[in-house]
């Protein structure tokens, strides 16, 4: 596609676009989420229930504007392409086609372990791109410390390590439409995937190689990059996080793919904020599809956010093309909301600038 | 149409008539909102969840009625037609069919600043008219003060300036419908429209030249017509609109289409009277279709309303006749609500006629 | 019909049998309601959310029975015929059908003014049963007091005046469909229906003959029989009501056909309850469609119920047999939850019973 | 069916084939409820509401199981199949099938009263398994005993007394689908189905002989088994039957088929919680369907669940091998489950695993 058409204006029109677009197995598993996909359709509601307090007639917005700060970077807004595994998957350019679209708009993109092309060749593409490298720990601690050497090396410039998927979670929706990897997509950097021990249980299958505090002790010491833990809904993770030396956490439930009927992620933003040290990174994912919804995670303590499933929708309807017009849309509306809300700057996004948000979104019991 | 059917009994009707009369496109244009029409739909449905208490065997209702005054003019009800772009649109007499319908009905009557009619048709049309001039400020404030200029010279009794709407807010369903402004309709009463100007953001393009409470001062000082604020959704701007010297607001959010998942105009009223000073004027929009909205949003504190999109379906779906029809509909119900009520004037409609109305109706938000 | 088929077991298969059966516009006029028909369906949703307690392996629960006592006479159930006017509308037996079932299954039976069967031919049809006369005031006092005389003669044993209907209310289901008596049913007891009065507005056509608390008072002083005010929905109301001398009242809306978006009767119901003398017979319809209902409304503090749209449902489709199975099976319902509630007699059934029920029910709104 | 198609993944796929595969009026039995259905339906969607807290690298679940141990039994997870009444309707092999494929899973079974396979046989075909037998009380108190006695003779290790259906409840769905039981399905353990004794009202034909307190104290001192009173929705009949020397209890509505808007099982379970001694056993069933629900129901106070519906969806759908799969699916849930909350053992499961769950849940409305 070489020019986006009228039809597509926001981000659900790539969405139900994509749904046409895409064979069946492949739409179920990225639109898939875990069991009866409650907390995926949570994590989107949760922003149309939070209202937004406009103001009038306020001085000083010509010179506003939503650029931001992140890990010593400027992003042209606060928003980065959520790690996403296979995206050969939906378009052959694959995680190219995402990280130039991430440079051309200024925003930052994450590299996922399971990436379909290879940690250098995604820094060749874009190496003034900001660009992170999202880390699995893998069942032997060598190979995880080698990935994170060949991240460094490739001048990935922070390591998100997600500890919310020791395993895949219940995901009927793949196994119902009979999902497999075809043939030419594959973990590229990876000698071979994770298999699961010999067990009759999740425990001994996967838990007993899974990730733990002690792990992420290692992955400080082995390494210079800041290290952002993603996946983190419990307050008290989140401190200890903090007391490990992490540089940051991305509130997350991994788009309501591993676990279902958690609370959405915005739920979770608030109490976050309210327990860690002021200053201290949140990047948040899970639900964002308007500028309007990335306002209200500022508002409610996140830094940045990243956007996870559009950017597939996009990448498979209208190529980098895509990806780079939705990633405008979402600044555009960004910037409108900001405007019509009267904040000049991301500084000025408080909670003031909410009429109201419900119950769980301001109390405090994750912390009891 | 020259006689209304049988079928045609409430506003509800009239809608559902004119989506299947109107282009696509049109009727994008009139029905659309911003985003997701979340805010559009919350709008309305407000009026739903607060609960009328009925009173029987009340005496004296016989001399019963629901006219007003309004900066010194008699209204046989609270109501006016709100400001509404381009009404040639869906009908030829346009703006001349929309106001002389307000006079026959003894309603009030604003004049867009992108009425399709000139300024001084209307006056004509409608010398005896309750009517009042909409202002959207230009960016050349020289150009404003023209438009306060002429509407003063046409008689025009009071002047609307909305504040919520620096720019068009994100419209996707007329983006979406491909709507544009047909040869023969335009924006009469400006040389041309605003253009953004160049920059690559909403601050830039629009913010720019966007009025400011400095500008409010100007026009102050400009005219002696009595100066109403449209679109005030915050206690604090509606404040310091009383300080700066306006004359009253209109607690609306446009009716959807500049900022979404906004509260609704009506959870938004009892703030603004509990803050305002006694007696001063609020007026609202949003959402009204029914006589008992109108109840309702009299008594949690607006001293009148305005009608926005009905007037348009009603305008395309049977004219002037339509127009004064649904005027004379609201009216009706609005009389029975009070009579069942046992309210025999719009001074006796108080909370005390509300059984319930939620939370937010009451609470204290917005000024903390 | 002869036999009820074994398809309509619950109020509710009569209802969409009886929209089948009848011509679109009688349908309109029964099953219809004020306005948007909120009322309507928040009064049966409201029993949805009142939620019972069960108990198990109560003793004495063989003797049990829903028997009760109301101003001197014994009902098989707490439940009553409510006032329903023209009911030969969809059967040609009309109120003599529904008299006589009430009289065989044991429970009451209310007659309309606006009877379409004499109030001399309804009591000759069944003169054992319990009957009271539903009285409209009429604009001639003098007629009001000769529809009392002619009640007392006939043996009805109360008079309910029905006080929240001066007028018709906003009925558009039926003004679309058409809806218009055919030649042979009419108001029989009256010499012709009131007309409205000539006027512009609600008030001057109706509320000037609107009956008064001046009114009760003159009946009151005319008749010996027991009087009940029907549709009291404010607490301040059914006080005045106790002050002046009535018997009784009636918790209604009307079931929703004369002024919208009111709370639903069960709502008002623990109110009333609340604020009335131990004792005072408090009685209620509105959306009633099982027996367990019924147990609620009792719960709640109501005396007993009256049945509303279902019974012309049920004549329409089966006749007088359809009316007694209806009867009957609202009685059963009624003490399989008893049963199942360890309440033997009515007076077991109290709040102890429900496990929960909406704030509403139970905050004290209407009195402040 | 010799093999699971990889379409049948979860629970509520069994359900949606089951309903295309069984004969309407059987369908209609078994996934019926009481009158709407509100209560079956409560039971579900309550799990929804209650959400969980994820927690992420906690140390030691390598180790981690969900077995437990129950009446001095070990399951290999908190699971009972429910006592379901002729399971040869969906199935040849009828309860030979389930109590086999509990057996298999390493979960446990329980026998009804009017099983359609006779106490002896479940016993040979199984007897190594975890098995209770539920008993409904009957008329005649010696064959009460005498079925007691049976159960005792054939080694099932608990007595299931269901104290919550006196009768059978208002069931609609069956009545109008006209099910009737097949000519060679029959409850082969009674001589003859209790009969209504002659009467006019569910008080007379039935509560005359129903079960009572003293009829659970003849049991107790009848049987060396631990007695299980099944159908508790009180907290005050809970402690009645822990005073009166009972072993355990379920919170139970019976899956909605007997009084319908009760609460959800899942509500009253933690009030239960909270009022019986410690270590006193609680189980519960309604609506179980995940792994995550059973997960919850043990969070909240349960120490283990009961399957229902769903097994006879399963055995319907692939006999003996589907039951299997179920109890299979459910354990995987739930230890995934586990696992992504940082639960090693069940004991780990408790509140703090759960993010927020609705008001009821908590209240202590049971006991004022
Ligand atoms: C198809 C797909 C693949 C994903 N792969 C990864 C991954 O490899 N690593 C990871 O940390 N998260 C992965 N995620 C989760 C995303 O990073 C992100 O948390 C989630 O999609 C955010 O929610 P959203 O899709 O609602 O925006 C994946 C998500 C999807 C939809
Ligand atoms: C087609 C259309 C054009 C409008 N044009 C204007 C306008 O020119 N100036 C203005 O202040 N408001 C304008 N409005 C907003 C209305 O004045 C009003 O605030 C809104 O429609 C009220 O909500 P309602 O449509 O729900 O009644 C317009 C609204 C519509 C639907
Ligand atoms: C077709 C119809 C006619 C009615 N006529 C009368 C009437 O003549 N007098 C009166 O007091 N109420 C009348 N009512 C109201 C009923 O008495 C009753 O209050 C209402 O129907 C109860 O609600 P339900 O229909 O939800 O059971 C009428 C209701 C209906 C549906
Ligand atoms: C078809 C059917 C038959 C049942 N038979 C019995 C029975 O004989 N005895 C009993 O105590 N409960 C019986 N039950 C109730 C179940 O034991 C259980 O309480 C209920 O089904 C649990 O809810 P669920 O179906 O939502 O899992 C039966 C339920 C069904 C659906």
């Amino acid at each position: 596609m070489s020019r986006i058409p009228h039809t597509l204006c926001s981000l659900s029109d790539y969405e139900a676009e994509a749904e046409r677009h895409l064979p069946p197995d492949v739409w179920a598993y990225i639109s898939g989420s875990s069991m009866d996909g409650l907390t995926k359709r949570r994590n989107a509601s949760a922003y149309d229930q939070c209202l937004l307090q406009s103001r009038v007639l306020v001085e000083g917005l010509g010179q506003g504007g939503c650029q931001t700060q992140l890990f010593g970077r400027s992003l042209k807004s606060p928003l980065l392409i959520a790690p996403l595994a296979y995206q050969r998957l939906v378009h052959p350019m694959g995680e190219i086609a995402t990280v130039q679209a991430a440079l051309a708009q200024g925003v930052g993109f994450c590299l996922s372990t399971l990436s379909s092309t290879s940690i250098e060749a995604v820094s060749e593409a874009a190496s003034d791109s900001c660009r992170w490298f999202q880390l699995y720990c893998q069942p032997d601690l060598n190979e995880t410390l080698h990935l994170i050497d060949r991240a460094e090396q490739a001048d990935f410039q922070a390591l998100i390590v997600t500890v919310d998927a020791p395993f895949n979670g219940v995901r009927h929706d793949e196994q119902r439409a009979g999902f497999r990897l075809p043939a030419d997509v594959s973990a590229v950097n990876l000698n071979h995937l994770p298999k699961p021990r010999a067990g009759d249980s999740v425990f001994e299958c996967w838990m007993k190689t899974a990730p733990t505090w002690k792990t992420i002790g290692l992955i400080l010491e082995h390494t210079h990059l800041p290290v952002i833990l993603k996946g983190v809904m419990h307050p008290e993770d989140a401190l200890k996080a903090v007391d490990l030396g992490v540089s940051g956490i991305i509130v997350s439930n991994h788009g309501g793919r591993v676990l279902d009927t958690q609370p959405a992620s915005l739920e979770v933003l608030p109490l976050m904020r309210q327990v860690l040290p002021e200053g201290f990174p949140i990047l948040m994912d899970g639900g964002i599809r308007r500028g309007s919804d990335i306002f209200k995670a500022i508002a409610l303590g996140a830094d940045a956010v990243l956007l996870g499933r559009y950017v597939l929708y996009a990448l498979a309807v209208a190529g980098p093309l895509g990806v780079a017009h939705i990633l405008r849309v979402l600044r555009d509306e960004l910037e409108a909301t900001m405007a019509l809300c009267g904040c000049a700057s991301l500084a000025d996004v408080s909670t003031a600038c909410l009429f109201d948000f419900p119950g769980t979104f301001s109390n405090n019991r994750g912390l009891e």
